[in-house]
């Protein structure tokens, strides 16, 4: 239950148990096939080994047992497998691979299909981020910092930022899915000796079986490539914390910028029955803290030992699937807090007179600033600022009783640097940057690599 | 599978969803009881829902989806659990509560047996640890700091400092589980309200009904008895890594002074026939990272909002039950790879001629400060040492044929002065310490709280 | 600048450079006199070194860039001292120790005046704590859970809950200064074999020496003491997040419950004029998330090899230091911004209307809930919620209008059943417990041990 | 002292205080000049304002503490450089920027400077790296494998295997180099509004003036471009971890491969006068550890709060200079003990032969496997290992003396399979490929970009 909250159902298929089955057979076909076309072993073993390499075909339950009994998955696979193909075959199952060559492989393809359904989801949230920023470009909220109002900014130019982000992240990803994942195939201790003068012929022909990068030589115990990829998930799941908590800062009561939607998951209390919480944003939160949280595990696991590890890489069995069910789950909750999202753009112009209007502070400093300097201006503002809060009056009602800012700019100048719609810069021209940014990675297709 | 290998069953049972969901129902159970006691609700009702909190009365899988899609699992429980009971009793359930004192109390109780579970396992390998440390008291072998020779220890001392750490451990553990553990309740934003005058009264009744500490006040955003239990466990994961890690640097192939053992699981790769990893040791370790790497979550996850969190509660879900899980898992592969030990006396007394048998460079750098003071003998010994490696000759050889020395300690003298066990200091003082400290933590009781 | 931000000047003077070095003389004179008295050395030498163990007769700035050459500061520090003390007392200079026995000794002295600091400080902030607490007590606010308003409470508990927090953390820092700090004396590899058969009384010598507990055995490379100390700070660092955290939420624009005050520092833009940004809260929380990510690298360094280690040791150097400056920043500025603190008891009045007072649902549940049964009095006040939403009309004037509800609860009843200070359960309650659990905290004194 | 062990003295430059009020005041001036370019401000009060932007015309001291304690450098600078500028120049310091725009462009200078010396170092450690590969491609050894003897390889593939993994992380921080680093600027709260219509001229001509990238729009509270780059410190320190505790394990007593050598740091012990520390290769892998845990705390702190963060971003200022220092320490150390390593080769050869040369029974299978099939082969010679485990002898001699062996491989069949150094498999053709690859990344030389 709490672990079907933190994963997706797809993710956690592709890392599920009976899956890492179905790839580490994979492996071994097309283990045997690549070596079956470097003359190293019949083919005919190769397509026997082939036909037995099916998750079905094995008792899965019992492997699970022995496996953990074990401490380790590949070797009662490899024996049930040897049991399972003729006499001809037998003795070419697993020729010269080490355990850790197969696991690492496998988990390479199961990372492969990872990445493909976090860009997926991914590409899907950033529609719904454009969406907003082309819907919103001109709707004006107050732009927040420190928790302060600041200056105003539109929703369409925070929803372009999560969009850029977003984009961003589904390039980088796009990249990782090319580069990063590489076959591995070292036999013991990564010389490949009992492959004889094959060696690096069956290492290509296992990466072209695969469509995956060949490696210089062997990486057991040097994990760039898997922390590569864990620290995008790390990011990505950043990003989506940022995002949630955006989006649960402005729908706090007094804020009540946004809120949950009528199709959004749960929210209602078991006690209080007015409240609505935004449940799939906080969910999205709490996926991605722990995504977050997840990383240093693989990171502080990349000091292994010598040829192969003792830890550090066992550690990564646990340590990587659940990763990318963590951020699956922070990448889709936050999509679906995104989708359901209910925006009030009155709100967002009320909260905008909030604290008397004092957002224009800048607005107005920046109009007498032409005329007195900026320095000069700042300080004026300044003390308006401060008698207007004393006063419990707004900014607004304190500059036109100021005799001094009347003298320099008059009503109908006065107004136009208190609208905030003039006063908005170059949020248009960020926001169509941002669309510009989505309209390419969109045009290489949602299922295709950039 | 691969979760397997990172719990034990015991472990995982305590904190799989159907115990979670009964351990729910107990404190839903015992709040009724402890308001019929207050006379908030009749004695009949919570009767009947007492009666009804049965894990097995519910449709689990149901109530899994259920929870899964809302993001919480109280909810849907609640509203079941009001179906099952009667009329009379329907509008009591849950009365006053809020989703997270129900929650936080249940993982108080699961948090309790899990200390206990660690702490059985823990006496345990204490047990094994003593009789290590008393069987091998006098079984000489190098002292290695910063992977290098030091002087000489004896296995027992090493077993010793395992066994200390293990029984400080117990007592911290236990010390945990009579303080940290404290009910929950709060109602919605922690004034119980709903409960009227009798709020107190039902807090400090259903802390007695559960055997839980009554809290000065609810603690729904402050988390510091969580962080407790977590960093505790961290502690103990930290200890099984360094025991762990010192069998396996022991075990190395140049080292060989203890080995896994017949009993010991796995261990046979799956290309090299002569080959007999230290699979136990090495699960140990990789499990105890991923212990210590589950900590921060829950740390980082305590800064909370207000009066109920939005995200870094939720976040607990699931970083408590897989702490204790891993935690457990560290434990035990840690006390099976100890209880499977084969030590090697012999191998030990020849590794301490490793280099010259140089380990005695201070030993006899000591008999000649008694002679000659301390910083001269240092500098003698130093040139011998250097000396003695560059000719490729041994510390002993090379002290006979030195002439200065030969005139400051005469040949029995030099033969006491390098005579191993007559440099093991206060070891075996060492070892009963720790072995008085072990039988202090025993006489409480391998089930008993100290 | 940027250090000096994430310190107080006595935290940093602490674990200064040259207060460290100062420490390491303190632990080198101690142990000269522990010998003496064990009959070790001859008093003369004990009372010359520790005449020389001045870092103000050192060449610091040289002994630093040696150290910083060598990896170690010990070795060139005991070469100097060696040279300082004549001829007589040069061969008793660290006799029989190794330098993490030096090292961890004095680290613990600076551990234990960094909890003496951390301490007081957090007494002032609980002091603060309290004194809202009390005057605030009857102080009607909005509680708020997962960011919504939930019901009422008052600003006074929210102050008693920090307290509580306060308190508890004094506590336990001041049990671990009692229990923790353990002396370190194992000469090379933790056998004493350099003092003959006086280890044990110079090791009790050396403890009573400094104040410190004696340990079983010694405990190079078993850090529980470490962690248990880190692990303390770190969720101290949480607790101030959270204060502080709270504080930053509360003083939103739209909140506006609290605001930095005008002794408070910084916090004015340089660009916005009207800007106050609640600086002391801010870079509290940047304080408190700096050190709560600290302590995993003391955790994660504890998995330390055989008698002394190699690397995780040695990464401690620079952890914990840092980690009591992270610390102490955190609590100061969190004390800062609570000092400096106003609150703004009218604007948590307004707020409690924001939304249309739904706030008050519950209790208008809870007083329905006795005539007509909790169940139907939920379904029926969502039912109003959820109108009154939609209509935009406050909850009040919804169920004023509502005949099923006037049926039920006559006005005065429903009036009465909507007045915030009728619906505070037992705030005052848990606000008497935490000033009495700091009164007893108190009793002990500020610089004493409980 | 401490500090210094964990940072070089280059590195320690780039991110001093006073390095960055520089950069602070180099962003100041190209901002300046960039808006009189685009027509903003005078062109001669951006001249002024850039003859001023020197740091030795400042007041550091005073500047820094001001900056503690307003918790923030840009607000005092501003106003000292505000004072420093003429008259006719004042009104144009900082114009339309927020201080956040200042510091986090400054950090990706001072990042620049920080990639391009952790790129020069990493250079000059794959030399040394390409070296030994070069130099021991036949040197033999035993591959080791969860610290057990596996099969042979050469030193030359060791090396190559860090050579290799050195050549990775230099073309990834030349990538990030290149993409990863954009300037910031948006003012107040990204909308560039202070600047009217020039500001995205002003962006991009600021990014021009400082050779950085053009981002999408202002990044204040998206901080994936941060995040990149510390992971890929955090890939670089846990590399270094991985090399430098490589040494430490060939560098034990019984192991005996390779020594610190007579030009290396420190090492001597203050008691054991025989010791050799291999005190680089620990502080590199002390420094690693803390570099790999300095990473959590940029990741975490990367969710943040709207326009513009509380909290997070602040952490940075400290986390992210840190981060640095340590990485630059781990790569130093790493490389200054890679550089003075002393290999034996000769002891390899004995280590090969260590437990009775059980390290060729893969060999062994494989040569009969040719025989009698793969399955058959393992089972016979496991047996025959575990035979000759117990009794003593070594893997050869048991060979030799087992008629079903001798049967299928007769004397010189047996010789030659168990020869190592025809069972190095393709070590050589890895060698070359790592070798390759470095050329490739050298060909862009050093000090440039690839």
């Amino acid at each position: 239950m709490r672990e079907a909250i933190f994963a997706t159902p797809e993710m956690a298929a592709v890392f599920s148990d009976e899956a890492f089955v179905q790839r580490l057979l994979d492996v071994e076909a097309a283990l045997a096939r690549a070596q079956a076309r470097a003359g190293m072993i019949p083919p005919s073993a190769a397509e026997v080994i082939g036909r037995r390499c099916r998750a079905d075909l094995f008792d899965l339950p019992a492997l699970f047992r022995e496996a953990a009994e074990a401490g380790t998955p590949v070797i009662p696979l490899v024996r049930r497998l040897t049991e399972l193909v003729d006499a001809g075959a037998r003795g070419y199952v697993h020729w010269g691979a080490t355990t850790q060559d197969i696991v690492d492989t496998a988990v390479m393809l199961q990372m492969r299909e990872g990445l493909d359904l976090l860009t997926a989801r991914l590409l899907a949230l950033a529609a719904v981020g454009a969406s907003l920023a082309e819907r919103h470009r001109r709707t004006p909220m107050a732009g927040r910092t420190m928790l302060q109002h600041a200056v105003p900014i539109t929703f369409g130019l925070k929803a372009a930022r999560w969009l850029a982000l977003t984009v961003r992240l589904v390039r980088r990803l796009r990249r990782a899915r090319g580069e990063a994942l590489a076959v591995q195939l070292g036999g013991a201790a990564g010389t490949l000796a009992a492959m004889g003068p094959s060696g690096l012929r069956v290492l290509e022909g296992l990466a072209a079986e695969l469509g995956l990068a060949v490696p210089e030589l062997p990486w057991h115990a040097e994990r760039d490539r898997v922390i590569e990829v864990a620290s995008l998930l790390g990011m990505t799941a950043a990003a989506m914390g940022k995002i949630a908590g955006d989006l649960m800062l402005l729908g706090q009561t007094e804020v009540g910028e946004v809120s949950a939607g009528a199709e959004s998951a749960g929210g209602r209390s078991s006690t209080m029955p007015q409240k609505r919480n935004p449940v799939e944003a906080i969910t999205a939160s709490a996926a991605a803290r722990l995504a977050v949280a997840a990383v240093p595990a693989v990171l502080a696991g990349a000091v292994q030992e010598h040829e192969r590890a003792a830890g550090g890489w066992q550690a990564e069995w646990e340590a990587v699937p659940r990763l990318f069910r963590l951020t699956a789950s922070a990448v889709a909750w936050t999509h679906r807090a995104l989708s359901h999202l209910e925006v009030h753009p009155e709100r967002m112009r009320d909260n905008l007179q909030a604290a008397g209007g004092m957002i224009m502070a800048e607005a107005l400093t920046m109009a007498l600033a032409e005329k007195i300097g900026r320095e000069e201006a700042y300080r004026l503002v300044q003390q308006l600022a401060d008698r207007a809060a004393a006063a419990g009056t707004g900014l607004r009602q304190a500059a036109e009783a100021d005799d001094r800012i009347r003298g320099i700019l008059p009503p109908p100048a006065l107004a136009r640097a208190l609208e905030v719609s003039n006063y908005l810069g170059s949020a248009e021209t960020f926001i169509d940057r941002a669309l510009a940014a989505y309209r390419e990675i969109q045009e290489t297709g949602p299922g295709q690599r950039s």
